[in-house]
């Protein structure tokens, strides 16, 4: 046969295919339903392995690939089981409880942040709540304590960079005080090295900022020599070394947070890159939507099986959903297990969206959803 | 019909659905002999799409979900195809030039490694190479630069902590001198608080250690309020706390780093979890397969259109493979665009994992094989 004879009989066997799936997956839609009348558990994975495991035993070779195919298929089902089961009721009454808001505001209440004035989240408050004065925290911490105790309505963390990576610690403290994230922002950041007036470049030795930050600057750091001391902020370390009496210390900071604590910038944009980016994201202890909320983040496991995390991918896809964030974290226990943080673009005000995260709130063994929220530029 | 019968029902369907996927997967093989016999290239993305939407359009409102069945269904048979097209050349070439060795070994020659004596990778490198000596260096570049120069067969870095997540250094120097991964090993880590003798508890406000240790400990430092002060190396930190005549300082390192210099352990095991595990990596300028090599690790990136990650992690679990880490990392453009972090069980000796890394080598905007091998425990 020649190439389009062969796309031809591709086409008929695809002809034959389609209404079989299509059969097959009203059929699934049936045992739902009987299932859910007769009050009989949908999932049954039981049965699942089995289809599968009789399914490769007939492909020989084949086997796992098909076993695979049909993991899709099954998977297909599921997602249009998602309406008949209707699970997820926890998840889907919280979601229809939670405020919506257009364009969030804390209407002139304080936001919390970490640091002190001239910090980079200042920046981010500053740009997301203008009419509202900031409270400055010292650790990270604090910011979700303020919250908690109701001193501000939002608080607004660090939670990826786009050198460094995740901030680990934001992500363990929202799930340590189940919050949600209700808005996000991206900001630029641009770190300068700053000094007391009439400190040279040659003077200096010791260099005080976040660990971020450092980390951000660290081929600069490392050309130069420097050594890095953390500091709970930027802008804290600006004002350290504002006030201190050595003249041999500089702090990597904003340009802000240098002209508020009167402080020379002596090198400008000394991050590793040019194009820094840090995402900021507001945190609530309710849950509020807003109304052009695009963004959803997740926090889940996925059972430990070949293909476990590929099928719950294909839920995603299936429901024309994209990822714009994936990554395995270990557990804090020591062994390697993993949790997934996951962000996806969507709404869960779409009915499909929705139905598929309470089903998938159900099936997964661990599983938050921390938010839908819009993200400013 | 009852549920019973409905569960016969789809089992007929797919005693109808595998004969025609068989069938479909031994055409598209003879799509691919064609292809390759008269020199036309394999991949066609554009009849790919055409299918898709072609499915979609029959589906109506099962259109995504089908054609999510349908992309595994061609992924199927470009899993069938890997060995007719064998491609990846240079992957191929790379690998089967490869050095396999029985229990890797550096034969008396020197081990790089980052810091001063008594440094954790240290510890790593005496339980992989009990027969070499240790040559230790001030920055993680200069481990590589020893490397490339010929001054140590291997060099061995952290990749990966169990509680503080990627080191993402590691990657980016990995990347930068395209060496490979050749062995790993996990560490369990226990940090302690050590001081010179006669300091007490109380006295210390300064703490010396490296960022990822004090970010380890950081819940210890936040309870008493210390301050951290990076340094290159925790022992390089224990190094500089016992010569320095300060009476206010401590370092966090390992017992045997505070035993080496001289330091009082003032509290053991302060790190946030105590289970707390470094994996570190051997770096190595020659690709060198160990004949027990069970672990892949690979860089890559996916096209930007939905379910292209979904569809790659298909193409690993129809070779049934188990991914042990997937992250998506930042590309350093400041544009939030993603590279892929992953780990596999496998082995490239396996011919059908090595078809399906060259495949993906061709197919993938993206990809870098760092290695296959042994991790010890």
């Amino acid at each position: 046969m020649d190439l389009l004879e062969l796309r031809n009989e591709i086409d008929k066997l695809d002809d034959e295919l389609i209404p079989l799936l299509l059969k097959r997956m009203d059929i699934s839609r049936q045992v739902a339903e009987y299932k859910v009348q007769n009050g009989i558990p949908v999932l049954n994975e039981q049965r699942e392995l089995e289809i599968l495991e009789d399914v490769a035993s007939k492909c020989g070779e084949q086997g796992e690939v098909i076993k695979t195919v049909f993991s899709a298929i099954m998977d297909a089902s599921r997602a249009l089981q998602h309406k008949i089961i209707g699970g997820g009721e926890e998840l889907r009454n919280l979601i229809s409880n939670a405020k919506c808001e257009k364009n969030l505001t804390a209407n002139g209440e304080p936001i919390a942040c970490q640091g002190v004035q001239g910090a980079y989240s200042g920046e981010a408050a500053k740009a997301l709540f203008p009419d509202s004065p900031i409270d400055f925290h010292k650790q990270f911490e604090d910011v979700f304590e303020a919250v908690n105790q109701n001193k501000a309505r939002f608080g607004i963390i660090p939670v990826e960079n786009s050198t460094a990576g995740s901030v680990h610690e934001s992500y363990d403290l929202i799930m340590k005080y189940k919050f949600f994230i209700v808005g996000a922002y991206d900001l630029r950041v641009d770190h300068c090295l700053c000094a007391k007036p009439g400190v040279k470049f040659e003077d200096i030795e010791n260099v005080y900022s976040h660990t971020q930050a450092l980390s951000q600057c660290n081929i600069f750091l490392k050309n130069f020599d420097f050594t890095g001391i953390t500091f709970s902020n930027t802008a804290a370390a600006a004002k350290f070394v504002s006030e201190s009496e050595k003249n041999n210390i500089a702090a990597i900071c904003s340009e802000s947070a240098a002209k508020k604590y009167g402080l020379k910038i002596i090198r400008k944009g000394i991050q590793n890159v040019t194009n820094n980016t840090t995402r900021f994201i507001v945190i609530s202890k309710e849950l509020v939507i807003d109304e052009d909320a695009e963004k959803i983040s997740l926090i889940f496991s996925a059972p430990h099986r070949t293909g476990s995390l590929y099928r719950v991918l294909g839920r995603f896809s299936m429901t024309g959903l994209n990822l714009t964030k994936l990554e395995s974290r270990p557990v804090a226990n020591g062994r390697f297990d993993y949790y997934f943080y996951v962000d996806i673009l969507g709404s869960v005000r779409d009915e499909q969206t929705l139905d598929l995260l309470c089903a998938l709130s159900d099936e997964l063994p661990e599983f938050s959803f921390l938010g839908n929220y819009y993200e400013g530029k």
